[in-house]
């Protein structure tokens, strides 16, 4: 008999979460497990930000996927998913194809520039451990250039956007400047950092008194927001934003980063299957509508939080109780014992916004918490997430050890 | 009764090597001494390569004037020399002026791009500590950007020159780029390091057996020397280049460097001295052809090596021996003393080209050496120039004191 083959596509919070929870489930004649990824190493999304604005290295974000698999029950190909195609039950890879009985699509998001003009061209997305090192180096040469022809415009920083990526990136970016400006002779007070946000708030549904505080300090960091401002466009010199219906204004600017926008894979859309914005809305066991052989979490899945009749924003927490349920799930079918699937169910544990390595705001156990408690919130937050996967060796190896500070 | 005032332009080897000695040679009451520099520290120009490829950090390679000058007796302006009013004997400034009753002029050196299309523009010249680390940011950048879009033209590097600066800059290249490799996960098979050069030879005027020597080591480290080979253009995507009469070609790089060219001042010709692109062939005993009270050292100096009836090269040792010898004369001058001026008779020490931070080629004493040697001598030369300048205390600060390596 066959053993049921197992794919997972991707190795972020949701994909390695399903894989290591698999591995410890199921033995090595239960089932093939396959865990497909684009790189060899899983990284932090929701530590990126620190890595795009210089504050911690690459290499602490990010850590080699065979630390954390089990060789003997996992398969580990590294590739690009090109398309899935669930008739023929099969993955086009960008070097080969991989057939499946059960396929698990934790292929995460992507940016989402809703079509303004020169974002793509001219402004980064804080979206990968490649792209976050560009980020750091390109503010770094932006800041290296200024002093051979005092063009203050390199000096100039625009984010798009104050949701959770935008206000973590400011965090880390505020601290960052001064050390910039250590480096390269710079006058502290020749750089400006502009947050450009559409919608008429920062931080949409966080407590109104957490973002007051977020955004005091930011100011007081030097952050000049421009709230209910759209971004129309932007060019090689900055953005053109707009507040209502006013003429569109230049805010120039050597480096500009959109954070404001997060949709699904481009794989789910080109598969064919039905989404919006690239996020599937998943049924009661995260499968895709009509199949009961494909199941997709994380940034390309949407589930909807009843309470308020809208879809849970994409986080690594949701992802990774997904990746767990799934798990589960995948276990019982495998081994056909007609057992009852478990529904997913999100537990929300809380959130925590960093505003720096120094200072957070958050709700966590139903509490507000800002400074440094939510920092330490924080910290323990990240290095949870290393622990699910990982176990203690990965907290000790790429943990936020810093909780003293 | 008046004290003369001295005026010391530029704080470069000659102009603070003059400063240093004139501070020892006079008492507070025999003059007034003035340095005028664009920046308040001295950088070591003969270690820009290194802070250019970011081999060494560019605060490595300067340090505050303060920490030199006698400052009861020197008095410090940092401003930008404007032009030189011999006429009314004064010094414009970019925020005044200053008058002189002797001036000794050392502003340094300028790249020369000879009129090449698009240098300017396209391509870096590793001509100050601003530059350097612009150069250093670039390359960061250039490899940061390789894994977003894969266009190996990021990892071209084209060197433009062959002499001195191109090799030493590509000794310490060709030891940085597997640390950028590595930083950057690039396979170092990918980068391509390009060494043009119009001129017939390597290193001209250098032992030929010490140049194949240079040339093996540095092509066993991957750079590929065309010789003979003149740069016609420069672009945004390379340099389009040609051997003899031949069409030209483009090698594709995301990075030019420029360092085949010095030529003097242009504040030399903006004050209307007589001088071959911007060098004053000056007289016997520094001085501007028909002054008697200023003095010019240092790269917009000419000094005729009457040996082979050709100009010295500009280095730092030749304008640290300028300094002193002017230093010695503005004493004589001041005092009044009707003593005999000293000519300037240059004393070739030797040189030493280093191939990175762990080999080199030079002629010392009229030895050739090599290897560790040789690298080991280069550290002592740089050390040396410290020492004339600061003393053991600089050397201590700033020297290079990893010579068992």
């Amino acid at each position: 008999m066959n053993k049921p083959k197992i794919v997972v596509l991707g190795a972020g919070y949701g994909g390695l979460m399903t894989t290591v929870r698999l591995q410890k489930l199921l033995g090595v004649n239960e089932a093939d497990i396959v865990l497909i990824n684009k790189h060899d190493y899983h990284y932090e999304t929701t530590w990126l930000h620190e890595a795009s604005a210089g504050t911690l290295h690459h290499d602490r974000v990010r850590y080699t996927i065979s630390d954390v698999i089990n060789k003997s029950k996992v398969q580990f190909i590294q590739d690009t998913v090109e398309e899935i195609k669930k008739e023929e039950k099969k993955v086009v890879l960008a070097n080969g194809e991989v057939s499946y009985d059960y396929l698990v699509v934790a292929l995460g998001g992507e940016s989402e520039t809703f079509g303004i003009k020169g974002l793509k061209e001219y402004a980064f997305a804080i979206a990968n451990v490649n792209a976050a090192r560009q980020i750091r180096e390109h503010i770094d040469y932006q800041f290296a250039t200024f002093q051979l022809d005092k063009n203050e415009d390199c000096l100039s920083i625009v984010v798009g956007g104050a949701g959770f990526t935008g206000i973590e990136f400011l965090g880390e970016l505020t601290n960052r400047v001064p050390e910039l400006c250590k480096e390269y002779d710079i006058d502290p007070k020749k750089v400006k950092i502009y947050c450009v946000e559409a919608a008429p708030m920062v931080l949409p549904g966080f407590d109104p008194e957490l973002v007051q505080y977020a955004t005091a300090l930011l100011e007081k960091k030097g952050v000049e927001f421009h709230i209910g401002t759209a971004i129309k466009e932007c060019t090689p010199e900055g953005v053109l934003v707009a507040k209502g219906e006013n003429e569109p204004e230049l805010i120039k600017a050597g480096t500009v980063i959109w954070a404001a926008g997060v949709r699904g894979n481009a794989v789910i859309e080109k598969s064919g299957f039905d989404a919006m914005r690239g996020r599937v809305k998943v049924d009661e066991y995260l499968r895709l509508p009509g199949s009961d052989n494909i199941f997709i979490i994380g940034d390309s899945s949407l589930v909807i939080n009843e309470e308020i009749n809208r879809p849970y924003p994409p986080t690594a927490q949701i992802a990774m109780q997904q990746g767990e349920n799934v798990a589960k799930n995948l276990a019982k079918l495998t081994r056909g014992t007609n057992e009852e699937l478990e529904k997913f169910v999100f537990d929300n544990k809380g959130t925590v916004c960093s505003l720096g390595d120094d200072d957070a705001i958050g709700v966590v156990f139903g509490k507000k918490v800002t400074g440094y408690k939510a920092s330490f919130m924080k910290k323990m937050v990240d290095n949870r997430a290393l622990f699910l996967i990982g176990g203690l060796p990965l907290v000790l190896k790429k943990g936020k050890l810093n909780l003293y500070k």
